[in-house]
């Protein structure tokens, strides 16, 4: 029986995902010149690929794999991939999924406590010899904080675990009621973030969440509230944050995404008490072990005929 | 009945503190000029202190005061304090105690988050318009770190309580194994070290702790290894981790407290991979409330002849 055959985006992912030549032929997109011209003389008979988002993936390329039945993701992320066209020609994709949804957890509850315990401005009064400074005006205790988390999927629901032993006050809203959840549901965003000190934006980043917290959302959590993102930068409306930020309409924020990544955060200098990350929340080793080896999992699902995990199409 | 005489040092203390002039006689010792001339006219009948732990009481100072039966304190130090003679006199000692003690793990935490999730340097790699060397190569996950706590002690379970649903496998080192303990006790120091990726210093800071924390236990915790201490300076030998930090046998440090309190930074520009504090881990508006408010009870409770809380001496 042939190998099944097996398109492969770059060295670097077929490093890390590791699929042996023993199991599949591997077609290396890497080095192959022109891709497209690539694709047609060898796409035929290619079943599965193996890729980061960013790959193209339209109806131009599909049209090059005739026989392609699974895309398969090593990101979160499938900017590249034209889903609906995907759908029609019935090709799965897959992706992350929510195997580093704890590492994202733990890296917005990280943001959150360095934000409100102001690791870096305490840093740096140290080592610019201010070491008073930081006695002007203490913090508020995280015990007194109220925190509205956004979105009580599985990052929402681990945010909240972690934070319970901190003894702040925990409430969430979302779009559909859960009755089993263990933190009160509150009717309104906006009533949501009225109530909060600290928002965590925790909802999952497609069109339907796109522009969610909006102006009024902010002026809600208002002149000492943080707003927390490790959703998608899209999810805010980000001139109106900024805007709020550099008015004091808004108190902080603490930020692993942006609207368009990536950024400049030169750009931000006049942008007042924020924390910036370059969307690493879920980068860790262990997420990215995880993440290739259920990559190389579903790609043997997929041959062998078994159903696929964490499917997106 | 005439009302009990109370020392006070500071108004600033006194603000903060807000012993009624109706339930007290307030003698006041800011701007009464050479402080044991004043003592000498005014000390008799003296009945209590309210000072910071700065305030020198020694035994020539015992001797202008010879009613005094308390010296409440607002903070957790008392370096200014005859320990020894206050007691040899019969003069009970309040601090802060472990009021704050929350708001001390909710720092360690903090603290140790930022530097295995790299927060500085995150927001700097953004700020500095170098997005993609977060890349380079990611962090290892919390729910793989190993943490070592150093005293099971309020700060050192509250710390415990609050890493659990992060993942990470704790286990602890202190004096006496503490049979309730929902952690397992290493029998050594230097095993727990061994044993850990993060060591979180979290023991009484006096002269039974000082230099627990020696080169080899530094060693012990290696290169890859994260100390933390929100303890005191002295716990650690200081000279001893610059240079582990300077040669790479130690991995990192964060660290709220030093030696020789305040510290200049600049000092510390040539050790690499340290976060630092200005001794801020207790200092929250909340925690500063319940001392101030712990103070005044201590001063009821003293003049009531009742069992005073958070005895020191």
């Amino acid at each position: 029986m042939p190998k099944p055959r097996l398109l492969v985006m770059s060295d670097a992912i077929e490093k890390l995902v590791r699929p042996g030549a023993d199991e599949f032929e591997i077609v290396r997109l890497e080095g192959a010149g022109d891709r497209d011209a690539f694709l047609a003389a060898n796409g035929a008979g290619i079943g599965a690929a193996l890729v980061s988002g960013m790959e193209r993936f339209d109806a131009a390329r599909f049209d090059l794999l005739p026989d392609l039945g699974l895309i398969a993701t090593v990101a979160a992320g499938m900017s590249g991939i034209d889903l609906d066209t995907a759908k029609a020609r019935g090709v799965a994709v897959i992706n992350a999924g929510d195997l580093n949804a704890g590492d994202v957890a733990d890296f917005a509850v990280t943001l959150m406590l360095a934000q409100t315990r102001e690791v870096i401005a305490n840093d740096r009064y140290v080592r610019e010899d201010r070491w008073p400074a930081a006695r002007r005006r203490p913090p508020v205790s995280v015990s007194a904080q109220k925190v509205g988390i956004v979105g009580l999927g599985h990052i929402g629901l681990a945010i909240a675990r972690r934070l319970e032993p901190f003894g702040c006050e925990i409430a969430w809203w979302g779009p559909r009621p859960k009755p089993d959840a263990a933190w009160p549901r509150i009717e309104s965003l906006e009533e949501l973030a009225s109530w909060s000190s600290v928002l965590m934006v925790a909802a999952r980043g497609d069109d339907s969440t796109r522009g969610l917290i909006t102006a009024d959302v902010l002026a809600a959590l208002g002149p000492d509230g943080l707003i927390v993102n490790v959703s998608r930068g899209f999810v805010i409306d980000e001139p109106a944050m900024i805007a709020a930020l550099q008015d004091g309409r808004l108190g902080a924020a603490a930020l692993d995404v942006f609207e368009h990544e990536p950024i400049n955060g030169s750009d931000w200098a006049g942008v007042p008490n924020v924390l910036m990350a370059p969307h690493v929340a879920g980068a860790t080793q262990q997420a990215f072990a995880r993440v290739f080896a259920g990559a190389l999992d579903n790609l043997r699902r997929h041959f062998a005929g078994e159903p696929l995990l964490r499917r997106v199409v």
